[in-house]
């Protein structure tokens, strides 16, 4: 099988030239705004950005800088989302509309690239998630009716969301007709954080980005899986296929404690058919840890799963297999975040993560290229 | 070697009865308030507290309930520390009298406890962490005067801290000499969560404790330990002694996101000696993780620190030995906290985190009997 030794990075951002054209066009965050002075391009995305915000260029909406980028990394597929924070700060009318105009941009960006050359399968070099509108106040009609957009557009596998759904978060039981139709559809849910938590908690020391970026993103797609995991949403749509960005963030590792935690909670207890530590086993995880004890442990709390299925004789000195895990982790790279900070062959971020694969203790070669590609390939049915 | 069998309980708390008698008299969390119909006791510590608050007694604070709940799970020694939130809530006069006399309140409680029966060495069945009158306005010279104390009380082998220090967070220049003092007089810092993070992030659905025990709890300690490793505290006092409650939280599977973000923020990557990854070989971690493959991975990040020591050659294919790692682990029950929910013979949590020891892959037993007790004599030098 060729298809075995691909290289695919499902987490993989841009901004469309549509979307950037609305970022330039606002002054308050999110916005793109041009020095005076360097006539440089600057976006802020978050409150409080250092130093002015990121500079940012072609490699952020440009699909040759894209190519070129997985050209220079042997990536051979990308599966690629916009970038945080999507639509959430427009009015539901504009997101409605800009969604459906950005699914179809992305569409044409996917189906219009270049086939992968070389191989015997038949597949692009781009696909990608859509958007969700999702924001207050917006009509369940009108999000169903991307939902059946985005099923409908061929080279689009799935969506990308954050953590605020019509805005009281994704464990609102009003979410429950657009789970239900994305588990029909089959697409997968890209679940990505953008507003980590109160930034008061990091205190008054200087440390740039480090804190939001490093703790407040996982922190944040960590709450957000739990409160759907506390809700029920995976024992009432078993189906439904969601990737977490950055291998889950705090999830594998609290889940122990979490799952006491509900244990102790008679009320949360009662509501869920398993132990919380069960639905890391439905989940689908980004190898986006930058280590290879992370993803092995992440490995593990995705193999471990069966053993806290309700019923389950599983003792938890058996060994567990690794491999199990392996096949629901996915490499990324996060392109264009993280940037070398001089001019380098290859990109720091994305080696380390691909080292971190290729180290983890008790994974074999195939668990190895399974990350690598195969899973997503099998996951995307590319 | 008799002590090598030793089960030793590093995370207990109470409430002294001193302490006990000034949360009746609060009105506003901290307090425990009488319930008008039960007569019954409840403990508030927390904003927005589900049920009135949970029921509190003789367990808080009767020394007899805790050597009870000792013998109950075959604990041969107890190190007690004060349940939060300590002294946060007091002025700092008020605080700081409070300090001493709780100190010396704490003192006695230990120093008169029974001596260990049935073996040949010479122990008590109770030490303690101290307590510092952390709070704004409180004077350098008043925090010395108490870590002086401490280190002159035998019995107390340590202090527990919330994560306030005088109202900046840890990472305070203004605690320099605090650790200084703390480093010489070769005390233990516990270091524990109260604050969580904004709960607002819990959203609008019913969980009960859930979210904020299982994931504000170890997301404000894993801010707390990382703001201290950014700040270059362990770089400046190498021989200080910090002890994370909650296995430390979210800190060991962020920490090579931790690393790759400080990599590309110049700022704070020049600030330190290290790989961010080297400095948890520098910390004690509880063994209250409540799964073994939480504990299995945690050891991994403590014995992988030499691989992150400035200037080292270690490979990150070369394979880890997790024996190194358990050494700094040491068994916890969180005690009081965590009480079943029916009349059982064990507590669930305790057995918990016993079987989660017992079944650690890559362990030896000479490994699992440190982490259940003689770590925690050599560490507290019993």
């Amino acid at each position: 099988m060729v298809a075995r030794k691909l290289l695919v990075d499902i987490h993989t951002h841009v901004y469309l030239p549509r979307y950037a054209s609305v970022l330039r066009s606002r002054s308050s965050v999110p916005f793109i705004r041009t020095d005076a002075s360097t006539q440089e391009e600057r976006l802020l995305i978050l409150d409080h950005e250092p130093s002015g915000g990121r500079p940012v260029g072609p490699q952020y909406w440009d699909r040759e800088e894209k190519l070129k980028f997985m050209d220079k990394h042997g990536i051979d597929v990308s599966v690629v989302s916009s970038a945080n924070p999507w639509l959430d700060f427009l009015p539901a009318s504009q997101a409605h509309a800009l969604a459906a105009e950005l699914n179809t941009d992305l569409e044409e960006y996917c189906s219009t690239s270049p086939p992968l050359t070389s191989n015997d399968i038949q597949v692009k070099r781009l696909y990608g998630f859509g958007l969700l509108p999702l924001v207050p106040s917006i009509s369940t009609t009108a999000l169903l009716e991307i939902v059946n957009q985005i099923s409908s557009l061929p080279h689009l596998k799935g969506l990308i969301m954050g953590t605020k759904g019509v805005g009281n978060g994704l464990d609102d039981p009003a979410l429950d007709p657009i789970w239900g139709a994305i588990e029909r559809a089959g697409l997968v849910v890209f679940l990505h954080p953008h507003y980590g938590v109160d930034a008061k908690a990091y205190g008054e020391q200087e440390n740039g980005h480090v804190l939001p970026l490093a703790l407040g993103f996982p922190f944040e797609t960590t709450i957000a899986a739990t409160r759907l995991i506390l809700s029920g949403v995976f024992d009432r749509f078993p189906n439904l296929r969601l990737l977490l960005a950055h291998s889950g963030g705090a999830l594998p590792v609290l889940s122990s404690r979490l799952a006491s935690c509900i244990d102790h909670d008679p009320l949360v207890a009662s509501r869920l058919k398993h132990d919380a530590r069960f639905y890391l086993g439905k989940l689908y995880l980004d190898a986006v840890a930058y280590g290879p004890e992370e993803l092995g442990f992440v490995s593990d709390t995705i193999a471990r799963a069966a053993r806290y299925e309700q019923g389950s004789s599983i003792s938890i000195k058996e060994q567990l297999n690794r491999s199990v895990g392996s096949k629901r982790m996915l490499f990324g790279t996060d392109h264009p975040f993280f940037p070398p900070l001089s001019e380098t062959e290859k990109w720091r971020s994305v080696i380390e993560n691909l080292e971190a694969i290729d180290a983890v203790q008790g994974w074999t070669e195939v668990d190895r290229d399974g990350v690598r590609g195969r899973n997503a390939m099998e996951l995307f049915n590319l």
